[in-house]
């Protein structure tokens, strides 16, 4: 195929894409192609002015007041239902808040809580083995604190792995190295057969596909917002506690935030209900109003569509890939089938006479193709479809092959 | 006293302040006299136009690149630094991340573990009775995660309270309801003397007076940093831990920012040295660079200035309070002693003819004079050295003798 050829497909492809117009939305440098937004999406346009708006008059001109003129208080649950309505969950069930990291401690522990209540014994959770490190090291700790044991197994056999000891099952929807999709309705489904809780950690996939907390049974969630979110560099990650749950969710975290009544300021705690009982302290606002305004851009947008696009344009890229780097050179290791794939390319690139996959990386970058490097060996590739173009996947691979050749040449050949 | 008396001696006091410059550096509104800095601390000039920076050019030009070109990796740990300058620590032993709960989580269960590893059978928590409710909800929680028990006690009693069953002692700094100063040096030293540690709140103290940790000897503290120093809604809270035990700090949240090589993406959990050990997941980049641009007004302050004034203030508005109010109308709650007084006044207001503390502070707000309200009966008024004028002081006290005489005459006297 000439280099000719997927260029004027992705041009047509372009043509006939039904969210082309959501790029003008966001705040991107045209010179550059960002294939990063699996680690931090670009800056919606509505960002700026927001904050800017945040500073000077709600806190500058209201001051204290804003807590409550503003909606500041109440904001956690309010973006907490914008979230919500992205990964398939009715209102009420989502809160804004904290880290990812901190949000697995609540919902683990909250977890096992559930299965002591139960009072059936379980004292193992299962932790996905190939899972974002902070998932591990929390759930690690959360073990520890409650007198249980960590088991980490494959995620794709976590369903029949949960069994009579097991309190809960720690999952990450789609793998960070490899852009695996892991089935959220059948793992949900099995472990609960087994008796135990499920807690989806959806950083990876929160707005680059639908997600279907409510329908699939989720017990738990989790998920941080400045990836497919655009929510901004750190913005703050959120919790859904299914709502059937909620009463007897018993977090870890109490802090005030939390509290029924919070200016009562009563010495003894009595949980919140609802979506706020999973709050701590008080919330991050400027960055909370950050991601409150980047979620603008979802306004009347299909997730059915940034889905068919999501996997359109990462079919393109690997056909882009095939056609342009001469073959043994790059090995995809995101699955093929559409049901096992993210929004993301994984190309595992050996090390050649010039230099590994880290150099590699650091080449793209220089030539305006920002993708990210997870060692030892691997380029990543996100695709986000509210303003990823077809061009910039065939660009992307183009100046791939040429990277891989210069870097083959400079070492002498 | 005639009014005129106060007003000619806030003009007088005002021309004398040597901080006086430092209010330009803020944007506050004219019209308002804000006392609630010990609440929301007024927006510094300087955060607007670097947020504006930050999202345009850090996230918007730079994207993934700024984690390290534009420092947001180090940032806890640079702004830690920035802060502990504010505290009396020494750098590297301050990290700025999370909320003040949370920080208040990892530094009990950590102080309980270090009893543990002593092996002397320590069991109890001593919590300050008239803590700030979240300090007591948290304490609790990590008492029951680490099979402690909890015993609240008298701040002023701490010292001789602390025995041999004592893990750690939890204590305010400066109490936010009646604005008492404990102190730091002796309570540290008799809690020390008793085999315990402490871990103190430094969330009305830090910016508002000077604060020596190192000094001092404390274990652990921790603060927020959106009232005295002025980082904005909700801005990043602050954990100290003794140089001498950063080795011995055992997290229960193990965040992957904790990891002493978080790339690695190590399944197994290594801590880091220092104070980044104190982290846990993604900073919240915005509100944490809006609290580094804020820090700038500290340059080249000197904090025995800024504790001389914010004596004097207080002591100030206490004398026109005499002067304009009626006697018995209000009492205040804060200690005369200047060795036991923070930088805020608390006025018990009993309930009159036509309403409460509630109904006079919002009418107080009305009349552009913002304190605030804490139940049942506490009229709080904070006072921030670096934008608080006298005449500021004096203009408060005149307008709550109003209200309070035209709340009394509202109610058909």
């Amino acid at each position: 195929m000439s280099d000719a050829v997927p260029a004027k497909e992705a041009a047509a492809l372009d043509a006939a894409d039904g969210l082309a117009l959501k790029r003008a939305e966001f705040d991107l440098d045209d010179r550059v192609v960002y294939l990063d937004g699996n680690s931090l999406g670009a800056p919606p346009r509505a960002v700026a002015g927001r904050l800017a708006d945040v500073v000077g008059r709600e806190w500058g001109r209201l001051g204290i007041r804003s807590w409550e003129e503003s909606g500041w208080w109440a904001a956690p649950e309010r973006v907490g239902d914008r979230v919500a309505a992205l990964v398939g969950a009715g209102p009420g069930q989502v809160v804004v808040g904290d880290s990812t990291s901190v949000n697995v401690f609540k919902a683990v522990v909250a977890a096992v809580r559930l299965a002591e209540r139960d009072g059936d014994g379980r004292d193992e959770i299962l932790v996905d083995a190939a899972t974002f490190p902070t998932d591990g090291y929390i759930a690690r700790s959360a073990a520890r604190m409650t007198g249980c044991r960590i088991r980490p197994v494959d995620a794709a056999d976590m369903a029949r792995e949960a069994g009579p000891r097991t309190a809960v099952a720690l999952v990450n929807h789609v793998d960070y190295r490899t852009g695996r999709l892991h089935d959220l309705p059948a793992v949900t489904a099995a472990v609960r057969a087994a008796g135990a809780r499920t807690v989806w950690d959806l950083c990876h996939s929160a707005g680059a596909l639908p997600v279907h907390l409510d329908a699939g049974g989720a017990d738990f969630a989790v998920g941080c917002t400045y990836k497919y979110l655009n929510g901004g560099p750190g913005a703050p990650a959120f919790l859904y506690v299914r709502r059937a749950l909620q009463d007897r969710f018993d977090s870890p975290l109490p802090g005030w935030n939390s509290h029924a009544d919070p200016f009562a300021m009563d010495p003894a705690y009595a949980p919140a209900d609802g979506a706020a009982r999973g709050r701590v302290g008080t919330p991050e606002i400027l960055s909370l109003l950050a991601l409150d305004a980047a979620l603008d851009v979802w306004d009347g947008v299909d997730l059915a569509a940034v889905r068919a696009k999501s996997l359109a344009l990462t079919d393109f890229f690997l056909r882009c890939v095939e056609a342009y780097v001469p073959q043994g050179r790059v090995e995809s290791v995101t699955p093929q089938a559409h049901a096992e794939r993210g929004s993301q390319v994984s190309l595992r690139c050996a090390a050649g006479p010039a230099g590994g996959a880290g150099e590699v990386m650091a080449e793209l970058v220089r030539r305006g193709v920002v993708g990210d490097f997870r060692r030892p060996d691997v380029l990543r590739f996100g695709f986000t479809p509210l303003y990823t173009r077809f061009a910039d996947a065939e660009r992307a691979a183009r100046v791939l092959a040429d990277v891989l050749a210069d870097v083959g040449e400079g070492a002498g050949r």
